[in-house]
């Protein structure tokens, strides 16, 4: 049986982490994976509820987030995690307990951000009108050193899906396309 | 891709849902299978630290356990709960989420538990010294219809095992044994 691992995508909020999670895991299950994404709001209905965003409950969030991709990937499934996760050190801690552990830093600049701006959140947030909103009124740390970042900022979607496929055809996290169309 | 299936064991604390699944996961592993383990006292730590054991507390920990099942089932494996999960509404909610779902029944009557009482709880609860223990100072709706009932008090755990790996050869949820032996 293939062995599964954890794809955590990190990065603020707007930065691409959910749009880009899905174009992989399309991707993927095409290929024939079992893929399962673990997005920041459905986790928090059915894992969550009831926590709020202080460190201690995003911290306990994003475990638990950490605690299922452990289940799922040491059962051969590829799970990805797109939560903002802003604390490195329970983005570490995941890695640990986890093992198969790739990270995903989704990077783009505030600046950026504030312009996009999709929801409003970042104008509220620099009105002072959003508490604990990450970047803003609340911290982000950024992983030093990530498997593979990439340039929202710069970087098409498609160019940042090519760019996490290499990586993981490159590592043998998956097997080549050219593989996978030889077998189809 | 074989699929996967949800294994959920209910009954009161004593019964025996804990030692069965962890029998049931054995064999199912040495089939080559990929089975995951849901155990109330694991899944409380990791995914409902904070919960008590009021009604409300109970079905969000009952429901939690159940959302990674689904997740664990739709991608192939085959996940297993032996948390007591007292209330109907509740296992049958889960039911419905999962699809593929197999309750199983694990019956022993609250004389035989009282005299085994392992960890001396029943005692306890009688004595009126425990709030909330299921079948003495809190309810616990058996199924009315689950797809496996094993009689704990009467019948031994190899017996209870053999029942339950019959069900699911039979109704074609895993490949007979004889299947099995031939390809290994």
């Amino acid at each position: 049986m293939r062995k599964g691992f954890t794809l955590w995508f990190t990065g603020l909020s707007g930065a691409g982490k959910s749009t880009l999670s899905h174009y992989v895991a399309k991707e993927l299950r095409h290929r024939g994976l079992n893929v399962e994404i673990l997005d920041g709001d459905e986790v928090r209905t059915n894992l969550s509820k009831g926590l709020g965003f202080s460190k201690e409950d995003r911290d306990t969030n994003i475990k638990r987030i950490g605690y299922v991709c452990k289940l799922l990937s040491r059962n051969g499934v590829i799970a990805i995690s797109a939560a903002i996760s802003p604390y490195r050190e329970i983005r570490d801690y995941n890695r640990e307990q986890i093992g198969r552990f790739i990270e995903v830093y989704v990077q783009c600049s505030i600046e950026e951000l504030t312009r996009r701006d999709v929801k409003g959140l970042y104008k509220k947030a620099i009105a002072g009108e959003l508490k604990n909103f990450t970047g803003v009124s609340d911290p982000y740390e950024a992983p030093l050193k990530p498997e593979i970042t990439i340039d929202s900022e710069h970087q098409s979607e498609q160019e940042s899906l090519r760019t996490i496929l290499s990586y993981l055809e490159r590592e043998g996290w998956i097997p080549s396309a050219k593989a996978h169309a030889t077998k189809s």
